[in-house]
């Protein structure tokens, strides 16, 4: 991102007004746009407001911008000459079309986050980069040539990479399949977004946990599809409530993450996944099987995925990388039936044509690789010990105002707050002192819950994270921020 | 692929239908599904089809699978036992969602090259291995050590990339831009997929050229866009028609691939690119440029985009390294005003989470190296020795069959078959006799065309792939084979 040089003779407005000219110039803010306020660009370059409202001057005197008051300030229209041209009108294309865009609390996340890199991160649903498996992809990366070609490759995904995950899905997941039942996309995202477009059509209506990660992608949404909740209790969902959903809307699929649920982290209980599979069976109904987080179990053996018990073919199951090593990667895979497989993989063909080629590699070695073991063994520990620094905090800084059951895996806690306070005065509360959340109403679920995410701050700003989120909230429920 | 062990004590029908049972038991098919043909098991196995059928006989006998006479060979509905279950009807499923399958010759073309490995590849629009810069990528990616953080990456894409690419654009296509008017994609393909979708709504009109690669991708019917034709002739499209399709359809969009379009070669011409720019300008029409043959023009300097002479934003302007590098990195590009990449962006983070960070590193350092340039120059040069050899072939084996214009930059070469055969029945001749190449007809044309990629077949295949598509081509329309 540029910003004004502070050595250099020319005054600081001079340079940000020249910089504007040579963006619009570009085409970047065609003639008619608004360009960002006053405000947003002093605080994107780093300059006082008044040096901004100079360099605008400097670019109405030219000719370049017009402001009007209460509609911003925009590049002019005639700025090419005196014939009138007409720039397409972009906003109105950029509103058009079926998808919609992501849900208003995510895209202030995500803006504070790239706005303010220091901000304590209790959003993102990832590992630091000390937890990530860095050294070792590096190695891996270094003690293999790339050297394969690389061409358009199988839009169904490299096909050692579907090896390595037949061995992976047995040893691991108690999954028998080959690799002719894999399909490699995007992170379980891509594999969501496949089975919404190309599976289901418009109108249909699906179940989906309540609260849910789905609730927070509009993606269902935007594929028309009719949602219906299955509330999660201790033990996850209940197997009548799917019962009495298909025979009320006829639902076409269920989407479930039984193992340390996202957000809740809940664990699906043994007797009532075999009755969910019973129904399932009973209904001719699908499951999706969303499962990135069983890896995680802290202690003992991980939960076993529903598809383990699938002895006639009810489940798409979908796992990732991106929890348990790396969401850079970008890699995930579904199971399914080959039907299924073959009809995705030739969509996905169209959209993107696949995967590159390299990530497929290095996520194929890595599980191969002596490195992959002890590297979980390492991020179970890890995330424990961040799951402890987080209890701990909150226990100190808020002991009358959060409730929650602690996870045994996954990356995230679940937390009610006592009392409750409005979700989106909470969040600007907590950005504006250096910390940031996931109101827990993204989840679909009823308002005065959190989603505190431990995996991806470290560890050392956990404790100052809950501390800046504590006088937040304390701000809000009008208790003094003294000392206790 | 899992193949009978022929040093094995085993029979071979045995090893077969062993390795069914278990694949049936994996849930790969599921109860009721249809199984693969024998002819097709025979081929896929790499044995006789008697073998197959006692495979199947044994199957039968233990009650695991069903045969009936015309409707193939199925997996038992009651094999888990007496209770009724149900499986999902996926072939239901998999027929649902708005999204449409391939085309069926792509889809042949592609079952074609995956079954017979060794078929001479006039079809696929790439590089071939030794036309990729596979050593330098291999090189730089062990100098530069990839330590950075594999966290979900800005989903307008890798920042180092979209800066290398500024300065990329700068030089090599006459375009002035910065880093937040780029957005990278899955290749060009998933740049065409993000405008069909999010800026496009079912029901309006847009115009492509024709013949032209968008008629390949049944992605524009699949979201509902109406589609019209501009015919191409030497010079490109007429931009008379752009206005008289505005004026008849009030089109939303233009789709043009202006530099050595893909199927004909074409370089619209510069006039024409002027009097398209006033078009656009007076109706206020985006035009999206999709640029990813120009720097392999053979001589001189590469054509120009229309995007460089557009001064007030009218153009959409995607670029991509899989014709000038390698497909399988996926790196594609789009330049757009600001609201449309903020757009785009917070879609394709629904859709996939934006791409894995390791290609993009990769393609940033590959585009600021010194390898850049020489392999530009070395891939330019070996383009026009395969168009060369292309043609020779063609001159010497079909002198009174084919007709072409000779294209200055580009993969493909665009030719009419005289007399005309029926396109289907040529494409199997032709892989029966081991060559595989496009019929024109995928390109939305009149029938009587066929497009040859020369990138992508070994110099040494060339001739010998021409002398086998003669053979196919003589023995439709009539002429024998005897020696000429
Ligand atoms: C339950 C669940 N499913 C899917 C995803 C998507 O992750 P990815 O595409 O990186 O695998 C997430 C990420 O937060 C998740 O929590
Ligand atoms: C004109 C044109 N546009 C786009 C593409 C898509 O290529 P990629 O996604 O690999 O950049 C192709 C590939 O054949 C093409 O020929």
């Amino acid at each position: 991102m540029w910003k004004p040089d502070r050595q250099s003779k020319e005054p600081i407005y001079v340079q940000i007004a020249d910089h504007l000219e040579r963006r619009i110039s570009y085409g970047e803010f065609p003639p008619g746009s608004l360009l960002p306020s006053e405000r947003k660009l002093s605080e994107q370059l780093s300059v006082n407001r008044s040096t901004v409202i100079l360099a605008f001057a400097e670019l109405r005197s030219m000719g370049i911008i017009e402001s009007r008051t209460g509609s911003g300030t925009r590049v002019s229209k005639t700025i090419w000459g005196a014939t009138p041209k007409h720039t397409p009108n972009w906003s109105r294309y950029a509103e058009g079309g079926s998808f919609l865009p992501n849900l208003p609390f995510m895209r202030r996340i995500r803006e504070a986050l790239t706005q303010q890199p220091s901000l304590i991160d209790f959003a993102s649903g990832e590992l630091s980069a000390d937890l990530a498996p860095i050294d070792e992809i590096t190695m891996l990366m270094s003690e293999h040539k790339y050297t394969s070609y690389l061409g358009y490759d199988n839009p169904q995904g490299y096909i050692p990479l579907r090896q390595a995950l037949v061995s992976y899905l047995a040893k691991y997941r108690g999954i028998q399949t080959t690799e002719s039942s894999i399909l490699i996309t995007s992170g379980s995202q891509q594999s969501l977004y496949l089975i919404t477009q190309c599976l289901l059509s418009p109108g249909d209506a699906v179940a989906i946990e309540d609260p849910s990660y789905c609730y927070s992608l509009p993606m269902f949404q935007s594929a028309g599809l009719r949602l219906f909740r299955l509330p999660v209790d201790r033990h996850g969902v209940r197997p009548e409530d799917v019962r009495s959903l298909y025979k009320k809307h006829r639902i076409k699929m269920v989407f479930m993450n039984p193992n340390f649920q996202n957000p809740t982290g809940t664990v699906f209980e043994a007797e009532r996944r075999k009755q969910l599979l019973d129904v399932a069976s009973e209904l001719g109904l699908p499951i999706v099987e969303d499962d990135p987080f069983s890896l995680t179990a802290y202690e003992g053996e991980p939960p076993s995925p529903i598809k383990s018990m699938d002895s006639i073919g009810s489940v798409l199951y979908i796992g990732s990388f991106s929890k348990i090593a790396a969401s850079g990667l970008r890699i995930g895979w579904m199971v399914a039936p080959r039907t299924i497989v073959e009809r995705l993989a030739d969509a996905r063909q169209q959209m993107d044509f696949g995967l590159s080629v390299i990530p497929q590699q290095v996520a194929a070695q890595f599980l191969k690789s002596s490195y992959f073991e002890p590297h979980l063994d390492r991020l179970r520990m890890q995330l424990k010990f961040k799951q402890d620094l987080l209890i701990e905090s909150l226990r100190r800084e808020l002991p009358d105002h959060v409730q929650f059951t602690v996870p045994q895996g996954g990356l995230h806690l679940w937390c009610k707050l006592v009392p409750e306070v409005h979700d989106g005065k909470l969040l600007e509360e907590a950005i504006r002192r250096g910390v940031v959340f996931v109101p827990g109403s993204v989840y679909g679920s009823d308002s005065g819950y959190v989603r505190f995410t431990y995996a991806r701050a470290k560890a050392d700003e956990i404790g100052p994270g809950i501390a800046k989120f504590a006088e937040a909230l304390r701000e809000l429920i009008g208790e003094s921020n003294g000392p206790r």
